[in-house]
């Protein structure tokens, strides 16, 4: 069986994992994203399974989500995801997000890096298999996640200890969970009068359980905010975002 | 449209909503019960916009959940509920999740009210009109959920300021957030030798946004927890959880 280049998943929103504006969240968003990027991978031969054989693993870098509406009770959502580039190091996967319309709810950039699953350190990618499933499919419209400036030597930090629910399957700080914090740190009346235009978030090192880290914001113009989300003071990710 | 009183529901476990055991979460089997209820009530004139237009709403009472096994990475599931029983201010509802085969992996069975919505007080259920939807279906083989002896003044609290994540779409404390909360309380080691055979857990009052409460956990006997989640030191919630 040949698969398409680009992969096509189709969710429906459930009322218990909408926010209190009967909105879906972007980590609900993230998880869509990360499961469908999973499952894309897992298809075309360059999944969890087969990194495994080769002793590696998938590692989130950087991500992007910009939404322009966000899904809401029960509506139905289709989710395109394709491989944009491919480096030694890093290759770039984008994302776009549409209504039962076919009209375009929000996109999504995102830079994944493989590592050594003994040595935890970097590893090369396979440039040439993963390069069959590069498509023509033009990049969203949207930029690419990039560097964000730190904060947590301005802003102080609220603390926070890993918990049980936090951990995804390899045990360590979900990739979703990390949005979910940094989120609360706003407050409710600024989800009462806006909505995230942009959500961005590095990954710089892994979260375990009882890790005792500290959640930091600061406000870099008006509706924009940088975060950082730290362990002994050094960020193990850093986030910005942007209200609209 | 004549609708089977009983509802069949199919969902695929996401890799990120998993835990570190790589299996379905507590509260992710909470928010699966509790979307197929609103869609299986919804769809047969009693949901959420039928109550509304009667100045009503339904609140979940009290809920058992036995699992014997729990669904892993990209299980399709099956999600069966039917009401069980009517009165005047309560009705049952019951559920059973089967895996692929049919194969019973777990049942629930919960108790629910209607208040109205600007009073919040408990309000007369429709009981001609839910009974047209009883069914022949036998009760699952576990116990009722009941009565849950009080812990909050055996065992210390530990705090928590309820968020933005925690809020459903009515702005209260989400039904699966309250799981989600307590079981954290329980280390991990427990998580990695057993699995909860029973959860329980009765609703007293509505959490809101920025209240502070606190979390209570006391082993009763050996792999038996009774749990609170209390306001000003009045429970707004109980649990009993069993491990096994």
């Amino acid at each position: 069986m040949t698969m398409n280049k680009t992969g096509e998943f189709h969710f429906i929103t459930e009322s218990y994992l909408l926010d209190f504006k009967g909105q879906t969240t972007i980590p609900m968003i993230g998880n869509y994203l990360l499961h469908a990027a999973s499952v894309h991978a897992e298809e075309r031969g360059f999944g969890y399974s087969d990194m495994n054989k080769r002793n590696a693993a998938w590692v989130l870098s950087r991500l992007a989500i910009e939404m322009k509406e966000y899904p809401r009770m029960s509506e139905q959502v289709t989710l395109y995801t394709w491989v944009e580039e491919v480096g030694k190091l890093f290759t770039n996967r984008s994302f776009e997000l549409v209504n039962s319309e076919g009209k375009p709810l929000g996109y999504a950039r995102s830079i994944w890096a493989a590592i050594d699953i003994e040595t935890r350190r970097p590893t090369l990618l396979d440039v040439e298999g993963l390069s069959a499933y590069l498509t023509d499919r033009p990049h969203p419209p949207i930029e690419k996640p990039g560097k964000i400036v730190p904060v947590e030597n301005t802003a102080e930090g609220i603390p926070y200890r890993v918990k049980y629910s936090d951990l995804d399957v390899n045990g360590h700080l979900n990739s979703i969970k990390y949005m979910e914090h940094l989120l609360d740190l706003f407050d409710l009346e600024l989800f009462k009068e806006k909505n995230i235009s942009r959500f961005e978030i590095t990954h710089q090192s892994e979260g375990k359980y009882g890790m005792e880290l500290s959640l930091h914001s600061a406000s870099m113009e008006p509706d924009k905010y940088n975060m950082a989300i730290c362990h002994e003071g050094k960020a193990i990710c850093r986030a910005a975002v942007s209200w609209q």
